[in-house]
């Protein structure tokens, strides 16, 4: 067996989830610190999913087996793990959970579908409380702008080649991806968009994210989403959101055989 | 006519709002520098009110004129100086409102009341996003602690002597003070105490804090803190919660003839 750990993270100190050569924060060297004092032994903990820097997560999920090998090795109980790991943990990473799973449970293969919240601060000025943790839209948007945006975010759902929504560069041949929500709701002066798909492209919610701006404030219609996906050309799409705005905010897996029922 | 603004900050950098000697950061010191940058001369920002180290503030309100004077010679529009400033300030400090004011208006003789806010977590583990931003409780809550604590709570409204809320070593020698109201909400994991008051002690808020927490886990009953306050004894109150849980949320002013409706 090995341990399923879930966590919370304020993204804005680490330059990503994954570790990085040299001495770069990242949240996954931290779980590496974590890991090792608490088990007393280097360990794997492999994420299920890359972010960039600035980026957070509500639900981060992640395996942990000694390093090298399949299991780990412990006499902790998983009920006992979060609070355990909290202690070895900086102040902007939490473990929330965590369970033992089979040896070949796979963090990465065995996600059905990931969510992700951006969230838009809408407001002449800026909010210090909302500092790394929005994107602060200080431009007036539509009146109708969220009604807008939700007809927009509408044409992302279903199974498309989001080619148009891939960071330029990106390696991935094969860019169609199945969404299976992808909806927005103002809440005050915050706009909060979900969507939840199989799969992400590299950047792909950040570019969402900025072409859902962009229809927000009149510079792109919402009938012109259909075509820009259609296009299979990031030209098609709009810019890129600022990584501070985005938010890992559910991951759901294949395996609830292997996972406690509260997992998701 | 010299300037009114009102501004929010996180606290959590800063050593309080008052200058203090050397290069120690205050809020008030960043205010100094930016005011000098937009207005091009050395400024007064004189504050409503001192906070602690690491308290925030919703709605704090400050006096601005030219250095050693009693006016703010400008042809900046009070509309604009908001947005101006901000541009001069960190992320953590946004100013919010502008207006001008006559020369003999006085931001801390001038408050009738003030409201401030202090937050609980209640969780068993910490929360990233919630860190330095509210009081971390990981042990367990009393069922009916909302309950409870607004119990406690209703005995600090009315006219009292608080000398048992205030900070041993504090030099003020008449410690009465009258709240207009005090409650506890709760919303989630977050639990908020709101308290009003025509004046506060140094550390009162923190004081009533603690002294709420210790009703909300057992360790006190709602009926002990009318005798808390009629000792007059600060060793008869609880604990002093610390100030990262602490917001200054609003001002009120006697004097609305010459502030804006919308200030409070």
């Amino acid at each position: 067996m090995k341990a399923m750990i879930k966590f919370r993270f304020v993204g804005t100190a680490y330059n990503g989830y994954q570790v990085q050569p040299g001495t770069i924060p990242t949240v996954q060297r931290a779980l590496n610190e974590a890991t090792r004092a608490l088990f007393g032994y280097d360990c794997d903990v492999m994420g299920c999913s890359r972010t960039d820097a600035g980026v957070h997560a509500r639900a981060f999920c992640a395996a942990v087996s000694k390093k090298g090998q399949r299991d780990l090795p412990t006499s902790i109980a998983a009920a006992n793990i979060p609070r355990a790991l909290c202690n070895y943990l900086p102040n902007d990473i939490a473990v929330t959970d965590a369970c033992f799973v089979p040896d070949d449970f796979h963090p990465r293969y065995a996600v059905a579908a990931k969510e992700y919240e951006y969230r838009f601060y809408s407001s002449p000025l800026r909010d210090p409380f909302e500092d790394m943790r929005s994107w602060h839209i200080p431009c007036p948007l539509l009146p109708d702008a969220v009604e807008r945006m939700n007809r927009a975010a509408a044409c992302f759902v279903g199974t498309h080649n989001f080619a148009s929504y891939m960071a330029q560069g990106s390696k991935i041949t094969e860019p169609t991806r199945t969404v299976e929500y992808a909806t927005v709701e103002r809440q005050g002066s915050i706009l909060s968009f979900r969507v939840c798909a199989d799969g992400f492209l590299y950047n792909m919610v950040r570019i969402m994210a900025g072409t859902l701006y962009e229809v927000a404030v009149g510079r792109k219609e919402p009938q012109d989403i259909r075509a820009s996906i259609e296009a299979r050309d990031r030209v098609a799409a709009g810019l890129t959101a600022p990584p501070h705005g985005l938010y890992l905010s559910r991951v759901f897996y294949r395996r609830p055989d292997v996972l406690p029922s509260h997992w998701e």
